[in-house]
Formats: C-alpha cells, structure tokens, sequence
C-alpha cells in the first residue's frame, strides 16, 4: 500500500520545529494563521534546489535537506535578520519514506539550531525538487540591503572562498585530494553553514550586506550596481583555506575558483573604517574569519588589485541558464 | 544567446503588481522587507503544479499561470482571508520567453484582480514546476478554520461540483460534448475563480471552512475529523451545471463526479441555522450559488442521505501518490 499524501506530511512534518506562542493555526488547516511580531519587519525570500542542477543525483538525502535550509537561512543572515519559520514545497518521484526520513533529518538540524518552525507544504509527485520560503523578523528600518555602500567603505567576507567550487570539482572528478581534504571539500558545497549570527552582529555596522552564493564577484557587483559605486579588490586578502592552498592550483586557477565559484554562501559587506574594531570583535565572538578585502571607490566597476596592477573584472556568476 | 535567469526576472516579475506602502524592500535583494499591518494576522499557504501531475503537458501557459495563483487564492479564500501577497519559484526546461510572457499574463490578471504583489522569486532550470506561496492578512481571531464545526449547524458548498472533474475526462477523451461544453468544462478545469469574496463574507458567519480541491467527500472529510464530528449530505441538493446534467451519465457516475472529482476550487462551509438570511445574502452581493447541501451530526463519519436511506461515505478523494 502506498503511504497517502497525507499521512506522508503529518507524519515527518508537523511536529518539525517548536509550536510557537505566534503561531496560532500550524500545519494542517488550509493555510498557517500567524501573529507578526510587533515593531519587526518580516523578510521573505524563496529558494529552489532541483536534481541534477543545484545537487548532483547521488546527493545524500540528509545533505539535500540541509542545503535547502541553509540557503536560505543564508538569505535571512544577508538581510540581517532573525529567522523565524518556512514552508516547504517537495516533489518527489514516489512516497519513499527511506529517503523522506533522512531528509528530515538534514531540515532537523537546522531546525533545532535556530529553533525554526515549519508552518506549511506542499507534497507531490515529480521530479525531486525543493523549494523553502523563509520568513524573518528585523527590527523596523534595520534590514541590511545591497543598495547602502559608500564611496570609502571597507569591502569584507566571511569565512575561505572557493571551497564549494572545489568540492563541485571533486564530484566532476577534475580535482582528486586525500581523503579527509575531500571530506572537507564536499562538505562545503553540501553544508552550507548560513551566517546567521554574523548577519544579526552587523545590524548597524554593515552599510550594505549579501550572502555569495554565485561567486565573490557576482556577487558584489549586486552590491555595487544596487550602491551606484564601484568596487577595488586586494586580491593576495582573498581568503582561501589551507585545504584549498594545498592543492597546488595555478594562481590563476585559484583566483577564478575564489571570484567565480558559487555555494560558498559566506556573507560579503560593506562598513565604514570605524567599524574595524566591531567587526574583528564579531568575528572573534562568532568564531568565523572576517577579512578584509578592498574598497568601494566612486568609479563604477569591479577592479583587481594586484601587483600594484589593476584590472578590470567580470561580473560572471554562475547562472542556471547559461553555465551548463 | 541565452537570455540570463536574472534579466528574466527582471523582465516578467519585477513589475508584478502594485508598489505597497508596507513593502520596504522589493525583488532583487537577498530577501523582501515587509511591513505586517497592525491588528490582523497573517495567513500563509503554499501549493506547487507539476506539469503532467496538476496540468496536462499541453496546457497552455496563460491557463497554467492563472491556475498557480488561483489555487493558492483559494486557501486563503477559505480561511476568510485577504491576499497581499506571494512569492513564485519556477523551473523552466528552458528559458522560453514566449512561455514566460503567456505564464505572466495568466498571472497578471489575478494579481491585478486582488492587488496582489510579487515579493520573491526563484526562476531554475527543470522540468517544468511552478510552487507559490501566498500571504494573506485576517483581523486577529477571525480565521475560519476547518476545526470549528458545530452538531446541528448547516453545512454548504460554494458554485458547483464536479465540472472539473468533467473537464479532466474531456482531456483524457473519457467524455465527449459539445464545443462549448467543452469548453466550459476545461475552463472549470484549468481556470478555477478563487471565491476570495465569499471567504470575505463569511467571518463572523462561517463556522469551518474548507476549499474543494480533492473532491466534497475528502474535504468535507477534513472539516468533520478536525471538528471531531460527523455529516450527512443530502444528494439530490448537491449542486450540479446544466452543461455536466446535460450529459446523459449515469445517476451514480454523476455522484461520484460530485463527491470525489478534484480541483473546482468552491468552499465547503458550516455555518449555524440562523445564518441562513445571511448566506442567501452574501450569494445574491457575490452573485454565486450558494447551496445548503447537509447537516453537521454528532455521529463520527460522512453519510449520504438519498431517497430515504442513509449511506456511509469513504472519504477518499485525490491523493498525487495513489491514484494515477
């Protein structure tokens, strides 16, 4: 017998998260009935992770459901937000509760770390796609946009770049490490860990803020067209791990993986100078690196220092309908 | 060339519906930044189409676009809401443009319809899936829930049952009428009207309150296990069209269209005796039928009362993971 629709989402969903004293109708009714916080704003962003795009065929299902949280508590952490509850959108080929389980699992996690609640889904058959709509709360007029860099800002990122790109090589078989720098690797583009607590940390620090999730320099050029500013990067401050300085890449090679490669979804912002001491106080309470990287300058544009040489760069990221 | 997810966007979404005053921040950042309004509640919902599950392969974009939206219109109709707002996450095969201003169309006409606004969105390539999560506002304590059934109150369907249904047989080659017949079956099919003004004027009237998506027997089945009591229908009142009478079925294949067909998108409602003046009221303002169809009992389970027998009913209805 084939376990209903029904059963499938009472059974591994109404119970995910705590009931909340704001939460006056949950899972179950034809929609969450929902009591604002007063003096908050709410944030809304929607993230869709799909097979074979977003996550490779063989991705564990307890991966599956951690990214597709993570990526949007990323979203939340990059306004500066709270996160509060979601809802989920899951098609699936069939009702294998095997798989179901393991992908709870991976939600699970997320869910009791920043004590989120599930408020509503959708069920059906297809194929495997994920989507999330995230809600957060922000104290009125605090969100942190892409639009507030100034001409003089300090230019920052959270945590290494490139290691999701280098764990996506490793799948593709074109880069090959030992065992535990694999490990490592995959475990960047498959968890994700959203930067939540940096994001709150930067209310009333950080000008302009978004998470990197199709690379550096894509990325920042949301920050920069949003601003009206231009943008200089240092790049020997790019910050790249041990693991992914051990490889032995080409600089080249490096530097495309730092500015280029996607999932990273550490978050980049912008402060002014007086803030150096409340950021490396942030990062030393979160225990995450905050570097430094460069500058936003009045001429538009992104442009690489290096050398005492300065070049201009691409905006490319990666897009779903042209880098495949 | 192919033209990049994020100029889609821009292109087709960004101007979906009207600027509000409580929206700070709209698509293109990380995540919206709205304003709740004061004294009321938020009711969300969430509901995903997949092509060859929820629609035909060969519908046409335009339906496909007003469907999505309806049916989440629809939820919030039923919980006696009214819709502010929604977020869209689709996957394309491919970045058809021709599809995508068809989709937009059949979205626009609701979002201008409800003064609606499109808050966030997520465009990715795959097979062709489109989930919308809509937000609607109720003044605080006023939703109408299915849980709220009441032993003597009347129960009542909204429009009629089973063209839908009909609809979905026409397409299958099951059912065979005239041209505008036909089309009036596929149009009940594939461009349900949310009864957002019915579930408007009900507050205060209704008691419980569903939206007819699975079919009468499954839905109405939602209202007496949340309310942990029991109904009897009265079959001939069930409402039926001239067009699905006009067919010639056999007296229990028309029930079983009535009872168990999917998809007509009319609220299934209880409301006290004395409310009678009241309904009869809110269908002559909205200028739909408005049918008294059964009585809530204190005997769990659903009954058919017909020709002075009284039948125990199964409360299936349409389940993605069983019945294809």
């Amino acid at each position: 017998m084939a376990t209903s629709e029904f059963e499938l989402i009472r059974r591994y969903f109404t119970d995910l998260g705590k009931q909340r004293q704001w939460l006056s109708v949950g899972i179950g009714d034809d929609a969450a009935v929902i009591t604002p916080p007063a003096g908050q704003q709410l944030l809304i962003s929607i993230d869709t992770l799909n097979v074979g795009i977003h996550f490779p065929a063989q991705s564990s299902a307890k991966d599956i459901g951690h990214k597709a949280l993570a990526v949007n508590l990323s979203d939340i952490a990059a306004m500066g937000g709270e996160p509060q509850w979601f809802t989920l959108a899951l098609s699936l080929p069939s009702a294998d509760e095997a798989w179901l389980s393991l992908f709870c699992q991976g939600l699970a996690e997320l869910v009791e770390q920043y004590q989120l609640c599930l408020v509503g889904g959708d069920t059906t058959r297809g194929p495997l796609s994920i989507t999330i709509q995230i809600a957060g709360a922000i104290p009125t007029e605090q969100a942190l946009t892409r639009a507030g860099a100034n001409v003089g800002d300090d230019i920052y990122v959270t945590g290494t770049l490139g290691d999701a790109a280098a764990g996506l090589l490793v799948c593709e078989n074109q880069l090959h490490a030992d065992e535990t720098t694999t490990r490592y690797f995959l475990n960047r583009l498959n968890r994700p860990e959203p930067r939540v607590a940096i994001g709150l940390g930067l209310r009333g620090i950080a000008t302009a803020c978004i998470d990197v999730s199709d690379g550096l320099a894509a990325d920042l050029g949301h920050i920069i067209d949003d601003s009206g500013v231009g943008a200089e990067l240092r790049m020997e401050t790019l910050p790249v791990s041990g693991q992914l300085r051990a490889q032995g890449l080409a600089e080249a090679r490096l530097q495309e993986l730092n500015l280029f490669g996607g999932d990273d979804y550490e978050l980049c912002f912008t402060a002014a100078p007086p803030q150096r001491a409340a950021i490396a106080q942030l990062a030393q309470t979160t225990a995450v690196p905050i570097t430094l990287i460069g500058t936003v300058i009045a001429e538009k544009g992104l442009f690489a220092l290096e050398h005492a040489q300065r070049a201009s760069l691409p905006a490319k990221g990666f897009d779903h309908f042209q880098n495949e």
